[in-house]
């Protein structure tokens, strides 16, 4: 049996959203999916270790904000690397509340739903939602979960140095790569790493440059 | 509210199969994900009026062969525009049996599942199974549904004129285009339609000549 037959499952990359009392919370996850259409109703599986899952439990309602390859990768690093129990996530992301939940405009849509259905497994809680509010955000499309893997992990952020693809580096060179060591990250810009400021957090997790270590490739 | 919002949700292109009896039968689906790694197991959604629902409840098992970019196309519209219930599917198709289920060697994988756990809504049932065999068939990349959306339809089969993206046409022409009423296929090739044989059949869904009706676009 080879697991790895499981990594070509395809999903996109969603901010599930919900309230800690009034605190707005979240945080990344991949599988979400559309079950019945009327009334229409999505299953989202959440690990139970997960904040959110609690969170989404006692509202009853979640929100689900859909990235686009054009949304902050950081959006990923400040939603999926860090507990929302100890970081208040949407601190410093720009957001709207729709129908009291918090939603993310950087992103290609949002949905909010009721939680109508539960079903446990031993590691993950199966949520139904039924859609109560939702609306498409610009024309950007939806990143999937392949593309974040291929293409977000290897490009620098927006304002940042050209992206250079790694089919560009001759096969027979290894090269050094400064990889973050808490969300893969590899620095690809111009400016060698270590001249790079001493306040340089890593683009994807925000991560400070300390949590990066040099490996050969 | 605006329910548009639910296609940037991204899947990829299944082909689900189990067992009618000892006769080897599925049909296609988008909705599969990971839910748990330890057992690894995953939640299939799949309507109650498709034949293959049935199957699957009697034989307790079902397979999951992922679609991949290089997959024949007419795939899926054996798979998804036809009932088991009145066609051997597997009849023209290619298949190996894995754990006694048929999958199908021209994907990216396939995995097969016994069935470990059941909800109902008002039109789905939500199969959860556990992992039981899987392998990677080759190197190419799944298949998404935006991708069969955006490609494929538009596409000539491999063996067929090439394929000339929409893109390409001007904007302020209209143009004519052949349309498979079946299957949504648009024919794209370079013989006008009129003269292709009689016995022309759509890529997709595998319908005949018929079917197709002149549109403007």
């Amino acid at each position: 049996m080879n697991t790895n037959v499981l990594r070509n499952l395809s999903y996109g990359v969603y901010v599930i959203s919900t309230l800690d009392g009034d605190r707005a919370t979240g945080c990344v996850a991949n599988s979400v999916m559309q079950i019945t259409s009327s009334p229409v109703t999505v299953a989202l599986s959440m690990n139970h270790d997960n904040f959110t899952n609690g969170c989404i439990r006692k509202t009853g309602r979640f929100a689900v904000s859909i990235l686009s390859v054009d949304s902050d990768p950081s959006l990923i690093g400040t939603f999926g690397f860090q507990s929302g129990k100890d970081v208040d996530k949407f601190a410093s992301v720009p957001y709207e509340r729709k129908e009291g939940l918090p939603v993310i405009p950087d992103s290609c849509g949002y949905m909010v739903f009721k939680v109508v259905g539960e079903t446990e497994t031993s590691s993950h809680t199966i949520f139904l939602g039924e859609l109560i509010d939702g609306d498409v955000f610009g024309s950007a499309e939806a990143m999937t979960y392949a593309y974040y893997h291929k293409v977000v992990k290897g490009k620098s952020p927006k304002n940042a140095p050209t992206y250079i693809p790694e089919e560009e580096t001759p096969a027979a060179e290894t090269r050094t790569v400064w990889k973050c060591t808490v969300c893969g990250y590899e620095y690809d810009g111009e400016i060698p790493f270590e001249e790079l400021p001493e306040d340089y957090k890593c683009p994807i997790c925000g991560q400070p440059k300390s949590v990066f270590s040099k490996t050969e490739k």
